[in-house]
C-alpha cells in the first residue's frame, strides 16, 4: 500500500497538523513512458505555505484532499520509461507521499553528491540562491550583501556565494545557535541574531558601508529595517516572506520611499523562471561543492507521518539548515 | 533691490506661507565667469517638498534662511563668462528670486519652444518621464502603461510617450476636469478620477489585460492597488510619494508580496542619474514637440511673493499642468 498525506483544511494563522490527513491507497501503476518510484526524501520548503493558503500566489495551490506537493528523490522500482531503468535514483514532483508513478523525472548521480543534496544544495534551493543573487543581486567584488534567514537552504548558499565571489556576507538568523553557525561553518563575515533584539545597531556595526545586496527570505520587520540601510542602486531581491506566511494581515512595508530615494531596484524570484539555465547553475553548485567550497547542513525528520511537523517547524524557524523527510 | 524667497521653518505636516519669509537682498555682482542673471520663471516641483523636510532625500536639503531651490529661466543683464552675452535666455539653478549670478549655466534656444517650456516639457520633467519611462519602466508595444499624476509636468508626457511608442495609456487623476483634459488634449486611452472613489473597479475595466509598467508619482493607497493590477514581470517606476509628503507618519504598503507573486522589477527614479544622456533626451522631446506630437498645459502663478502658495496648491494637487512662477 501506498501511504500519503493530502490536505485536509486550508490554515487560516498557523498551519497546524489538523490542516492534514494521512491517507492509505494502491500503489499505482507506471504508464508508458512512467516509472514507479519509491520516494526516500521528501524536501519541505517555505513556498508550501502559499500552495496551502486561500490567497493567489505564483503556483496553482493545492486543493482539499490533494496530496500535498512537493519535491522528492526516490528510486525507481520499475520503469516503462525508454531511458530509465529499475535502480534508478531520481528526482520528481511526486508529493508528500511515499510511492507515485510519473513520467517527468530527472535522473541524478549520486556518485556526485548524496541523493538529499538534489533536494537542497544542488536543487532548487541552491538554484533560487544562484540566480537570485547572480542575476537580481548583481553583486560586485567588495560589496555587501546581507541575507536572511541565513542558516536556512536558500541563505547558506547566497552567503556562501557571496564570499566567493568576492563580496562581504552579512547573515541575520534567529538565536546564538544558528548565528554561530553561519559564522563558523558557513564562513559569513557576521550573522546578526534577530532575537537578540537590537538588529538595526548591529546591522549598522556589521555594515559600516551600508548594504549593496539584500537577499530577502524573510519580509516584514526585518525588510522593513534593512530598507534603511540600502546604498545608492542597492538591489533586494525578494524570494520569500516567511515571516509573513502565517498572518492573516500581511505586514506593511514602511520604508517605500527609501527605492526613490537611494534608487533601489527591488526584484522579485522565483527560480523556475531561470529553467532554461538549470543546467548552469547546477554545474557551477556542483563544482564549488566538489571543491569544498560550499558547506550544507541537513535538518531531517523521520517519517512520511511526521511532514506536517517538519513543515510548521520550518514555518517557524526551528529547523537547522535544509529541512528533509526521511521516508525510506 | 533683489528679492528673494527664503525658508523660515519646516513643516510639520502640511506646508504653510509661515514656513517661507520674503526678503530683499542687494543685486549680487557676477563673478568672473558668471552672468547677472534676471530670472523671469520659476518651476515649482514635488522634489521641493522634501528638500525642505528634516527628513533625509536623495539631495541635500534647505537649510533655514537660506533661499529655496528651484529650476529658473531668465535673461543674462551682464556677462563675465565667455561664452554668453546680453540678452541671452538660460536655465539655471538660481532658486526662488528674482536676480542671481551664477556660472552654471545652460544657453537655451527660444525660437524652438517657449523659454518655460526648458522648465517642463523639454526640462527636467520631460526628461524624467523619457529615462524613467524607457529606461525603467521599458515598455513594449502593446503593454498596458499606467501612469498617476496625469495631469501633471511628469505624468503628462510619460502618458504621450506611451502612446507614441506604441502602448495603452492610463492616467489617474484628482477630479472630472482633469481627467477629461488627460483623456480629450493629452490622448490617452483612459483616466481615471481616484477621487470618484471605486479606482480598483475602474482600473479593472480600464486595463482588462493588467498593467504592465506603473509609472508612480504618488505612492500611496494608489500604488498599493497597482501593486495588485500588475502583471507577471511588470515594472514599477517609483518616481514620487506625493501622497506622503505633507503626512509625518508615512503610508505603509501592504501589497509588497505582489512583487514576488509576480515577480515585478521596482526601481526608483531620479532624473540626475541619467545626466550624462540628458541630450537624447532633449532631441527625442524637442522632436516630438517640433512634430505637434507632445500637448502640454501649464499652470502659472504671478509675481515670487507668491510662489509659497503656488507650491502648496501644486503639493495638494490644484494646480492643472507644469506649476509656474512668473517672475517678469
Amino acid at each position: 500500500m501506498n501511504k500519503r498525506v493530502v490536505l485536509a483544511s486550508r490554515p487560516v494563522g498557523p498551519v497546524s497538523e489538523s490542516n492534514f490527513r494521512v491517507e492509505e491507497a494502491p500503489v499505482p501503476k507506471p504508464a508508458d513512458g512512467e516509472v514507479l518510484v519509491r520516494n526516500l526524501w521528501l524536501s519541505l520548503d517555505p513556498y508550501m505555505r502559499g500552495r496551502i493558503s486561500a490567497a493567489k500566489s505564483y503556483a496553482k495551490g493545492v486543493e482539499i484532499d490533494e496530496v500535498m506537493v512537493g519535491q522528492t528523490v526516490g528510486e525507481v522500482l520499475e520503469s516503462r520509461h525508454p531511458k530509465l531503468k529499475v535502480g534508478d535514483m531520481v528526482l520528481t514532483q511526486l508529493g508528500w507521499q511515499l510511492y507515485g508513478a510519473t513520467g517527468e523525472v530527472m535522473k541524478i548521480d549520486t556518485s556526485r553528491a548524496p541523493a538529499s543534496y538534489y533536494l537542497g544544495l544542488i536543487g532548487m534551493p541552491g538554484m533560487t540562491a544562484y540566480f537570485g543573487l547572480k542575476e537580481l543581486g548583481q553583486p560586485k567584488p567588495g560589496e555587501t550583501v546581507v541575507v536572511s534567514a541565513a542558516s536556512g537552504a536558500v541563505g547558506s548558499v547566497v552567503g556562501q556565494l557571496a564570499k566567493l565571489w568576492g563580496c562581504k556576507a552579512i547573515g541575520v538568523a534567529g538565536g546564538p545557535e544558528k548565528c554561530a553557525y553561519v559564522k563558523q561553518e558557513l564562513g559569513f563575515d557576521a550573522c546578526l541574531d534577530y532575537k537578540a533584539g537590537n538588529l538595526r545597531e548591529a546591522l549598522k556595526e556589521a555594515c559600516p558601508k551600508g548594504v549593496d545586496v539584500y537577499f530577502d527570505n524573510v519580509g516584514g520587520e526585518i525588510l522593513d529595517l534593512l530598507l534603511t540601510r540600502m546604498n545608492l542602486f542597492g538591489r533586494i531581491v525578494v524570494c520569500g516572506t516567511i515571516s509573513d506566511y502565517d498572518s492573516t494581515d500581511p505586514y506593511k512595508v514602511r520604508n517605500w520611499r527609501a527605492i526613490l530615494v537611494n534608487r533601489l531596484r527591488i526584484q522579485g524570484m522565483i527560480v523556475f523562471d531561470w529553467k532554461d539555465r538549470y543546467g548552469e547553475a547546477l554545474k557551477a553548485l556542483g563544482g564549488y561543492f566538489a571543491e569544498g567550497k560550499l558547506n550544507y547542513r541537513e535538518s531531517v525528520v523521520q517519517g512520511l507521518e511526521n511532514a506536517p511537523r517538519g513543515l510548521i517547524d520550518l514555518l517557524g524557524g526551528r529547523n537547522f539548515g535544509k529541512q528533509l523527510v526521511k521516508l525510506g
